[in-house]
């Protein structure tokens, strides 16, 4: 078959990109490690160097109010009032994060733009490329901030006002970068939308197969527990008097555990994307010799089905009334962050799967247990994920690692299904 | 009978020594709180008024070279070169500690020399007041550091040696605050010792006795635990990929508090003394979406019967290598801290049962299972302990109380067996 976008990919062009964006912010060590925090001199330099690549490009760049970069390519081909297809990831990183989580989704939007350039192919429909603001939430929010605001979750308003641990704003933050633009990025006004990200996990590295095309992303709830029991001496406390507020979250711990298991591997229907994790775990006043009286506990709760992820809610809910009876322990939940599994639309995952078959890319259908920015944009128009492969699963680390010919393979997928949305006759 | 010394404990006097010394380092709010860290300006206060006190009950002072204060009174009945009976116990406290942990014993003794004056009766040996330097070890040592220099267990120079957490040495500390003496105070040369104590426990208060003699102090094993998984994605890793080191720290909390349980309370030859606490636990990266990768975990274990102990560690270690076994998390094991259980001298305890029987002060038996400067003492001498009720069994804690009249009441317990153990015919 005849695949000119694909074929027109440039793995080398695509290397420079990341390994360019890769040094701002890089951190000594081993691996290859960055920190890009929102409004850092490194997120500045990122984002310079981005901006200059989409204008060497042939595209418009705008930046709105947030600081979401965009860059549209209009070719002659295109009417240019049709609504554009829109690809991209994000450039921040968490601290000592790694290279490809992000960037790679927005420079190999950037590349399928270039290869579709140079294949001389005709897009009906204009094709731009996204960087979105902080998706990773390490300074301003909990995640997925620039994506909020394109979709109307949030008002630029509100996200100006977000503040970093520092007391310093949003608005103040992106000021001092010179990325503090106008009006808000509209992703509602796209026809479509594909997002390339690593998997951070195992599935295609275990299948040798460099491009996974995403179903589900997973729903989060993340619960917040606070067990108070009594602190007390020790040695001169007897194993019947206490309320020790640790074993009580020693019990949930388990339990959370248990139940997430039962669900993703048990006999009755089981659905492998619930997870069930207690990752923080805080203890008061934490002395070897003290009975602790306070335990603090983060429970994330996932599936691609939200009744999975009541269901674990409820064991915690269930976990709680027992600790309370049985251990004379006070407990608090608050269900605080709570978003519910994000199909990826069809027409989206088609076009995904039918690019590999043209590309002959193999690819593998399965879901995102992380969130991505995808997540929100799926709320108002088309969307699709694609996934590259992650050595050993590894993400936000610097031993984070996507071989260069995966990374090239999956960037030939999206260009191909860029082309097909844009109206490009495959 | 006639209890002369008894008689002449002046509760009052004992209660302005005990109030004014609750000054040095008060702290605000609720509760009588203190906090007196070696070689700070409150512990030098203490020191100077306790000196000064000593010195009007017509003891002779000594400091020694780890700021051991003792004050030996020398009747005329007595023979200057006999071994004195020494009782005391220390001036430091916790940070908010309470006002009674401690400076009850020291004033104690010293009111039971007041009161032994006052009675005009005729001690065949000296007797010695004695405050150790840091029995709460909440500066410069684990705790018990002036026993342990008296005792031998640590030479004046490895204890002067140590530092707080701002690097400074002990040396210097009681150096500023001018307690930096000479000698070593000789524990070994004592006749015997006794030591009133508060119980940090409800045992007297529950049976509305005001004076509890120490059958046996507790052993106290710490053992420091690290366990070792793999942090990774809570979203992205199904929960068949797992190594969670939490959730293996978990089953270690429970197991060593059923195993505890069933040691204290189980059918065959229960150990109401053995207690197994898991006090302390840190979880890294202790992000509630990161599956845990880490996590220290620190025991203590105690009883007054050391194969209890034994049979707790064995459980620890047991539960470590099953853990190793079924999650494939990694695990050390470092028991640092090892104090067998510590009987009483039968001769002390006799005699202080037979000083409440004499003055119409009823006294219960019990254990500590508390440590005490009375572990190191009984090393080297004959070493008995009473306790005082702690009002619901508080300690180190501003909320820390014991009333006055059972102050007085074990105060008068404590020097009718003084009297005895110094010659005095009952």
């Amino acid at each position: 078959m005849d695949t000119p976008v694909a074929d027109a990919v440039d793995a080398e062009r695509l290397r420079e990109d990341i390994e360019a964006n890769g040094r701002f912010g890089a951190v000594e060590g081993e691996g290859h490690g960055r920190t890009v925090r929102t409004g850092s001199e490194a997120n500045r330099r990122a984002r310079d160097r981005l901006v200059g690549r989409l204008e060497a490009a042939g595209c418009t760049v705008a930046v709105d109010s947030v600081g979401n970069v965009s860059g549209r390519w209009t070719p002659a081909s295109a009417d240019p009032e049709a609504a554009p297809v829109a690809s991209g990831s994000h450039l921040d990183s968490v601290p000592a994060g790694g290279i490809f989580d992000g960037p790679l989704g927005v420079y190999a939007a950037l590349e399928a733009v270039r290869a579709m350039r140079e294949a001389g192919v005709e897009p009906a429909r204009p094709v731009e490329v996204v960087s979105f603001t902080e998706e990773e939430g390490a300074t301003f929010a909990d995640g997925l901030l620039g994506s909020s605001v394109a979709v109307g979750e949030r008002t630029p308003d509100e996200a100006l006002a977000l503040t970093d641990a520092d007391g310093r704003t949003l608005d103040t933050a992106l000021d001092t970068v010179g990325y503090r633009g106008e009006g808000v990025l509209d992703a509602a006004g796209w026809d479509a939308w594909l997002e390339l990200h690593v998997e951070q996990h195992t599935e295609l590295e275990a299948a040798g197969v460099p491009a996974g095309v995403v179903g589900d992303i997973t729903g989060i709830t993340h619960c917040d527990v606070e067990i108070t029991g009594e602190a007390n001496h020790a040695g001169s406390t007897p194993m019947a008097g206490r309320s020790d507020a640790l074993a009580a979250a020693s019990e949930l711990v388990l339990a959370v555990e248990d139940a997430a298991r039962d669900l993703a591997v048990g006999d009755a229907a089981p659905d492998p994307a619930a997870v069930g994790t207690v990752g923080s775990l805080s203890v008061a006043p934490n002395a070897t010799n003290v009975v602790p009286g306070r335990a603090e506990v983060g429970i994330d709760v996932r599936s691609t089905t939200y009744a999975s992820m009541e269901s674990l809610v409820g064991v915690v809910e269930d976990t709680l009334a027992r600790v309370e009876r049985e251990r004379g322990v006070g407990t608090t939940l608050r269900r605080e962050f709570d978003l519910e599994p994000t199909p990826m639309t069809p027409r989206c995952r088609d076009a995904l799967r039918a690019a590999g078959e043209r590309a002959g890319i193999d690819t593998l259908d399965l879901h995102s247990g992380a969130a991505h920015d995808s997540m929100y944009v799926a709320r108002v128009t088309d969307a699709g994920m694609l996934f590259a492969p992650s050595r050993d699963g590894l993400s936000h680390t610097p031993k984070e690692w996507t071989d260069w010919e995966d990374c090239a393979a999956a960037t030939r997928v999206l260009a191909e299904a860029l082309a097909d949305l844009a109206g490009v006759d495959a």
